[in-house]
């Protein structure tokens, strides 16, 4: 039986210039598999038949935008994951979802051999091939970018050679990655880090400037899972798409950034993240009700590596696993609602209330009600301090 | 030779009040200390002398502006210090510093014990005492507000009885500490955490909302330290206190939360920090551009453990000098400049340029002067996914 | 109704002399509850006669040698268990387990108090007043040691002047805790840290030093659970029995050391522990085998985090629920036997086999039947160094 | 002018074979490189002639003796530097100061290239050129064992080709890496991790089961270096060397451990250590006298990065300079002396005294003296468990 290469497939340029070239490097079938994670853009059944019209032998098209926003997109706002401090980490979280469906294809279909189009100098290319390893550790990995330095204009070429159905023309001046969870944009100007972005950059938000009536949302969670928005029921991937219309409106959630690749250099980076910003900020806060605080430190170290284990492409691995279930252990409280105004790029808390409360009035409160014995309070600032203050005293003496 | 008490003094009803009464209980004098650490109000010379009317045997004022912003601020700022990732420790930092005077003031005048206004549930009584015991272990602490079960109630009678020379008709239903760094607002509605806060609670910043120019700045830093405004070479001071101006004018640095205290209770707090947000956001920008990944990943656990112990009253402690010391080998690279724009409640950077930059636009760009060697990712990626395919494959045999 | 008083007794002295004591200071009764958790001596009937015969309303006497063993010793050994490196927690797992019986008793008979016997300078009074306020915050506490200041003279002194049927002769120079875990010493002649212990310190232990033959043991686990030894299934309390007495005969398990108590102070300690040592030090060369690289690196933070919250008395906190989440997470696959020489107070591996090894020889042998692809490495090398060699270049520059 | 490689060499077949293998392979002139961490052997002069003989331009030898004990040796027991718990670093250490003499002949020499003779899966080459790309980034690297599958077999028959005067017949089972700090072995049937190593195996250590009188020595330290043993003044290499020889004759420092690799396997390694062990030992129990509790909570999570870090060939990097910052701060009062027993495999501290001592007796002592205030313990107990009560209270409401 011949080779069988299946491609991560996007309906654009690259990748289907890719499905002949594949064809001819490896003398195989391609099958070509798209996923939708809410890019947005085309229809699913548009990109399937170009995929068959570029040669494809097989052409599979996925609808995973609830699965994206249910298993990997939750998971990330209960690791309030921000690599370093800002990136909601967009691409880290998509990436394992398609090497999830690649593989299932391969398996269906019987490919020995999986394509991605990620260059040799991104973090993408990392998050393929160390998903992929993980998944089904026999499958054979080849990006045309990086392994046979194919470049756009030499996908031009080979395309028009080919007589192949894709528009060629379109050249936008930006390189942009986007999904449910937000919207990733480089480009020339941007590789001087003293330019700052302009207007034409963003998309999924609204300039931020602009007047406009504040947006006010109460969202509601059970065990660290948003489960409604104003009162109203909603799975996790409507409750993020209605979140990014609306904050998205307001100008919430654009992260301009200098970030270290994992692949050892630092990059410069555009992204607009509306819902993951506004669900990041609710969580933090109703953690902030219902968590514990030496539970609350300690899980910032846990978050911090989740964040950056996935952000260095390795979702699937036994580090991964064990940090989901601490942090899933850590969110059976986070029940709850938050309530915040969206506006003027701001997401801002203004409400919380929870049934799993830790916050006590009658131990907070400063007026009558007040049931904390502060005699209490003299023993232990003294032992407190005791470690310090026995070292004061060696020091003062030496 | 008679007892004598060194007393925090702010020239405020309680602690004036505590000068006759402390007098009264101890059989001693009182040394009335009050530290200007950017609160504003009363000029000192008022406060001092006031202090004296009230009976105390001694008065000192010391203008600690300067001191305040370079060993508390700056070193904050350079820890990027915001506890739970939001609270800038506003009375965290000039606790300790007020502290470093008393214990000061003690040594010139012979005190003996050392008196706050701190009450038994909050940490600022934790801030005193061990700083104290760390600078001075022989002092002796007295805080009539936990100790004596003093009220405000108490002390405007007392006040009354003694004919003390203070205006006890002001009433203010906030509970406020202020200081250069920021402002700290509590009060009984924000007790009921669904609430959210009105206007009248903010003193340094303005409506976000309200539209207005924006502003832009540039902050200029050298090793960590800022060191210039729109070119023009300030002190750590100054620039903070400029920024308070600027970015408050803009209404920048609200924080609204529910924070673990170190007596353990979840408390309200309302905050206001213009400059402070303003320099951290500067700051770790400038450390994204010119800190090496690997430093920059484990600095964030140095960042936190350092506001935690700040935050709990730890200041001097051996713990935080060795933290110091990591911080500052970590900032010597930190130089460089950043712009920002101040507007809308947001404080955003957009732009940043460093000699010491660790961004290389020849490794970074997919334009022509490319230097990065694709080729060498293959390898990379291969042996960076191997303990995860390893184990992978073991699992898929079990 | 009376007040109830539910007594941590262990038989002796102190306790004993506790029931008619408590029940004179409260006016209420007394009920003795002592629990078995390898500590040896008496059988469990005669300390219940004893604790009726000092005048207890109600004693109960609980064998919870298996429980101990299994819900508090293998997860202490899961975690690698040593506090600052050395200690493994034999007392600060046994309080969790008593207090469990005691708050059982409380709700059984009606108590509304609990006493113990820790003075307030040790970490047990931490140990017990934190669980029990985890386990029914509405218990109150009574420590008479701590809060009555009562000596061991003023019992002797008790106890005769009631005739309680105590032998008040035997005076051991020690302080002793033990239990299936280990055994705690502490004395006088100690307290001089530059003093050595000498033999008599010693009961789980034979001399080291002492000539004899070695012995040979293999410890079969599932899971992290100790399942076996030579071959023979036993449970996780027989394990520990047998590895206590087998290895306890050569010697191991010893530690000596200066430790950093709860209360602030530092404190000099001599322990036995022949069991732990050698099952921790088994498991851990299991998990070198057994558990991914990452995780592996990770799990050490946890495993600090899990020894210094339990001997900070916090077994029942929210933190530790969520590390327990984790570990067992982790120990999914740490099955496989270890071979170990126990001999002259070392307990040294030699072998370890494991289905779920990962472990390949085939990557690992320098032998015929190397399957290791060198040339992959020479990218990892490149890109792994890649950020220092950036930031090398910059400071060579500056 | 032609290409110069620098080549560190040891003496041996496979790099006396290299010498004029790249001279071929680069048609220019090789530089000998022979640094002497305390490997033992052959003397230098003899080395530095043998490169000659073979075809050197030029050969260089390096008494580093003294530099690798002060400038090595002593950080990683600063840092109590145990990889995984076990394994001292041995040529984790050694590599750094290699390459820094390597780079130095080259700038002094005109070398280009540097050449070395690690596979391409083991650590070494990592240490290697991630050494030489931070301290000069211009210098090429060629290894020859991984670039060209140079083989010892390829090597005799190169060596009997060429005439070079090498005794090829010498064939030892056992692959050897060893210094001052100890020596690492490796070999065909250990790499059955289910064997056990048998005494051939070692040289630095005798059979720790032959009786024999034990030895106590004394150890002198100075704010973290070791300075004196039994009260005679030494440098650090000194000390190194006589605790080799004492340590392992009485059979201190073996290690059998399975080991995660940087480049993602786990492999077999056989250790001696005699002094490391006794030193990182000493310098622990040292530090739980003199270091301050919570200082030396966090010290352990620094300690295991430098490892890790130093492990993984990031010696020369900035994480490590500010790593050294914190550990160097933390030292300054890590001074006294330590008593140990050397007997029977075991290195055991049996006293410690020191003028920075945070042990006090008059805290510490149950007797007669006791200046330890018991009345503080209750409040402090009351609020150190008040969030796990809180919590707890919460989860029975619910």
């Amino acid at each position: 039986m011949s080779e069988r290469v299946v491609l991560a497939y996007s309906g654009g340029l690259d990748t289907s210039v890719a499905i002949p070239y594949l064809a001819e490097q490896t003398g195989g079938d391609v099958i070509a598999v798209a996923v939708d994670v809410g890019q947005g853009g085309e229809d699913l059944e548009s990109i399937r038949k170009r995929a068959l019209a570029c040669g494809a032998a097989e052409s599979v098209v996925v609808d995973a935008r609830e699965e994206f926003a249910a298993d990997f997109c939750v998971p990330a706002m209960q690791a309030n994951a921000l690599y370093m401090d800002r990136y909601p980490l967009l691409s880290a979280l998509s990436r394992p979802l398609i090497v999830k469906h690649l593989v299932a294809a391969a398996e269906q279909f019987g490919g020995t051999t999986v394509s991605h189009g990620c260059t040799g100098k991104g973090n993408d290319q990392v998050r393929f091939e160390a998903g992929l390893s993980a998944l089904n550790p026999d499958l054979k990995v080849v990006a045309p970018a990086r392994d046979f330095a194919w470049t756009r204009d030499k996908a031009i070429a080979f395309a028009e050679e080919k007589g192949l159905p894709i528009d060629v023309s379109a050249k936008s001046p930006y390189s942009i990655d986007q999904n449910l969870w937000g919207r990733a944009v480089e480009t020339g100007f941007l590789e001087d880090i003293w330019n700052g972005p302009i207007e034409d950059v963003y998309d999924y938000t609204a300039d931020p400037a602009e007047p406009r009536e504040a947006d006010e949302v109460v969202i509601t969670f059970a065990s660290g899972v948003p489960v409604a928005l104003d009162g109203r029921p909603l799975t996790p991937y409507q409750i993020i798409a209605e979140l990014n219309r609306r904050a998205g409106a307001q100008g919430v959630g654009r992260i301009d950034m200098v970030e270290d690749r994992l692949v050892g250099i630092k990059s410069r980076e555009v992204y607009e993240a509306p819902a993951a910003i506004v669900l990041i900020t609710a969580h933090m806060e109703l953690e902030n009700v219902t968590v514990e605080r030496d539970l609350a430190r300690f899980k910032r170290s846990v978050d911090q590596r989740w964040g950056e284990l996935v952000y260095d492409g390795l979702w699937f691995s036994p580090l991964k696993d064990s940090l989901d279930a601490f942090i899933a252990d850590a969110q059976r409280h986070v029940s709850g609602d938050v309530r915040m105004t969206l506006h003027g790029g701001r997401a801002v808390v203004t409400g919380r209330r929870s049934d799993a409360s830790l916050y006590r009035y009658d131990l907070a409160t400063y007026d009558t009600g007040d049931t904390f014995d502060q005699s209490l309070a003299k023993g232990f600032v003294e032992l407190w301090g005791l470690p310090s203050k026995i070292a004061a005293k060696r020091d003062r003496e030496a």
